[in-house]
């Protein structure tokens, strides 16, 4: 149970949360608020927020476009943008998207052996055909981006995608390429919660 | 000279903006007058504006986090963020970035054989030892983000780098890692007017 | 509890072992006792055994060389050539050897979290210099075997290796550099048991 | 001819055999046969024999999965089984396996061209669609263990191979590339003998 | 204006046109014209003559096949013998060669655009299908020419192209690997007014 | 012996040499007497120069480059020419190149094994440092051509070598990288006499 409240002030801590020891600087209402949610929900506040929480101009653009992408209305389900996440992640060897992402795929899914199985490598999961086209596609991008054309937006649309879908996967796919790299060069921490979660 | 004004919406075309026929949304008033400040700046609205304009919500978190970013105070001066910009995308063998941030690059640095040594490989310009070693890490996180620690760190404190300043890199580096990933993935076309801008 | 008596002879099912659908051969007397003693041991047959059970000479041979490599005296723990086999599968994202193995690591070490991130990135884990230049050299080894010299056997012996520890780092780590191999290939499925394992 | 008689042990010379000084261990009955009998055959032992003899029960289990692999009845002829051998090893730029199984590949084949072929590059042989496909996943599974999937496996299937000879072909390109890495780790030195071996 | 005049025999200085600082050799009268010849036509002797030139037998050679490749009557025209050049250049990265043949595919296609495209990215420029057949296959010659066989031929046959054109497109994409090589090797540098040429 | 005269013009026949089936053109006086010297001293026609034989001006620019490089006065014995041409071309998997040049290896060192132990992996040959740098180079040149600056050409300077022995080090380097990639893509077959010369 979280004793803050929406709409105080708090200067989070975050030397644990990554390598860099940056400051964090007091959150405004907004972010306070939205930290107070975190621990509420999840029970604590995801590193990488507090990571990013020595600049709180740099934390709120961090949290619009994550659950922008995450959370927002979409063709494709939040379990589906997740497996994204992690496949990205995957390619990158990126230990804190792996252990949160994977986390979060435990529980939307509800599937341990899919969570463990997609940070392996997602093609020894049985996938149905939309979900391994997505993840092809996410995979080719994360790792060899100038080879994406016309041919492999078409296997996306052949497996059912719109093209509204095809900005979609990309986008996610893009967001973790980059995450990825903040979280491997300021080597973030997973909070320890990650690993227990939905198991 | 543009006939825009802030507070008018306005309907971009994107139908030469990037390959996938997405529709562009109407405009709120901030992104209406951001699109007309473009205008009056650049003389046009960079196309991966109008690729975004499709969804005013994931227009405006591309807008916050790339503006943050780009133009926010950092130990980094606006061409250095430019330089890794281009470094990042020369891996990456983005098109619309290369021309884009490219331009950037002659435009903020008066040099335009500076800018497309860059486009080239940055390891061929004459470059102090801080600009080369920012670089050197640009380049080692987009491509093998996998293998970035303390050491890598230590070469940036080494040329002078602050923590923050190594956030700043880490994060300019990432973000290119991901919109070059959305450009090549929609296809997304480099305004016109990028070609000759600072020549 | 298992049922199975040393000495009775088995023939067990693989048809969720793997992909490929090889009837298995019934065991010999070793090799039942070996079954037995696993569920005794594990409560369940390795799924890599029951694969290799088409052919008991093969599963004698797989058995020999990898009980040998894993458990005889050597210089290395039992943990430390967990590590390894982790850490060249994670390089090599073999589904089957990251949950089974991973789940040896938590097994061993009783540290969920170290095993998890092994699985990740052994370069985020928090690891003693001798731990951290043993997985250098296996990744190196399982990568590009073709680079490696005096110059990395060196960097062994400088964290305190002996060249008989040499040996057996490079043994382990060759070892799973066949096994991803052998498991990807013919789809090796891990059991469910092994998702819980140490947890 | 050979002196040496089987059941009497001896005591290996392995100082030539690889970089690390490793003193070789009495052979019981059964490696002083082996030994002797390789002589017998071979003229010489081979050294990678000579570099396992520090420890016998690592020799045996060696022995005992090579000659299984290499030797025991199979839907692949013995040739097939070195051109596997020679494929991977050209992957991992093995100089050991090359010069060891490219005289494999001379001797069973009587065709020290096809031998030079495989050792520089399969492509460039002239196979029939059966050993072409063969070499293919060979090297792809060599090189890219985790995107083998069923439709690598199918591509065999379609040139003819039953599901017990994919398993055999994965079982001896995964042995290769534990071989390779262990040969170049501890810098194996081929015999001379080979040099001139099926010449 | 050049006032140098053909049969003249000079000695052209090379001290900024690499960083190897060897001493140009006297030109011989052929020499001498063909570098009156480029003053006249270019305005300038390209660096990566001055650069040849410490050893006149070297540069006539690198010459006749240069011109020879890149002049003689061929099945390719002059223009996409240059795009060859350009995207070989920018699978290897090099600078000298990125910006001279940029240029001549500025000045030989009057579309600075496409120009810079293929620096950046060739799969991004608009190509009909004879010419994207050519740069896959130069792109793929480049990076993995050990993949290159019959396939890779047919799809240019496919495309339109003889026996004869696929001979000169390797030999255009071989040659490029050849001077993008010796070009990063020695750090030629490219001509200043190369980057404003054909704008 | 060969029968041919130099000055008489013969028209070679190229059916064998490669996988265009492109008819050889009557040589000129210069080439037909080289061709003669080839019979004469080497006892064949080496392929490469029957494939070239379908455009004298091609064949010729491609002798004098070739001889150039390979035979003309430089720092590098022509052994040490040799051992790059084989390096650049292991790196390149060159069956073509591999053949005759580890041939040419053979020849010129007395030394079989050495020749062996280059095709396979340089960094398993007895090597002194001047070599070992020497081959370090070409290979790093070869396989990553963007990476070269100034800190690997001090490499050499440091092993030895003269700024003119730099020069002809990436000039070999570079031209193997080129024939690799013409051999590679036009399917060159080395001639039957390479595989039993120097033995």
């Amino acid at each position: 149970m979280s004793h803050k409240t929406a709409g105080t002030q708090q200067t989070p801590k975050n030397e644990s949360a990554m390598a860099l020891p940056l400051a964090p600087a007091p959150l405004d209402a907004e972010m306070s608020a939205y930290f107070a949610k975190c621990e509420e929900k999840l029970g604590f506040v995801p590193n990488v927020l507090k990571a990013y929480s020595f600049d709180v101009a740099k934390l709120k653009a961090f949290v619009a476009m994550s659950d922008n992408l995450m959370l927002a209305p979409s063709g494709l389900s939040k379990l589906e943008r997740e497996l994204i996440a992690v496949t990205v992640s995957c390619a990158n060897h990126c230990h804190y998207c792996l252990v949160a992402h994977g986390a979060a795929v435990r529980k939307l899914s509800g599937d341990r052996m899919l969570a463990e199985t997609i940070v392996a490598n997602y093609r020894a999961a049985d996938l149905d055909p939309r979900t391994r086209a997505m993840l092809d596609f996410s995979w080719k991008l994360a790792v060899e981006p100038w080879l994406i054309g016309e041919k492999e937006r078409q296997s996306l649309r052949d497996a059912g995608f719109s093209d509204r879908d095809i900005w979609d996967i990309a986008a996610v796919a893009g967001f973790f390429s980059m995450s990825n790299r903040i979280a491997s060069a300021v080597e973030m921490i997973p909070n320890e919660e990650y690993y227990g979660m939905g198991r």
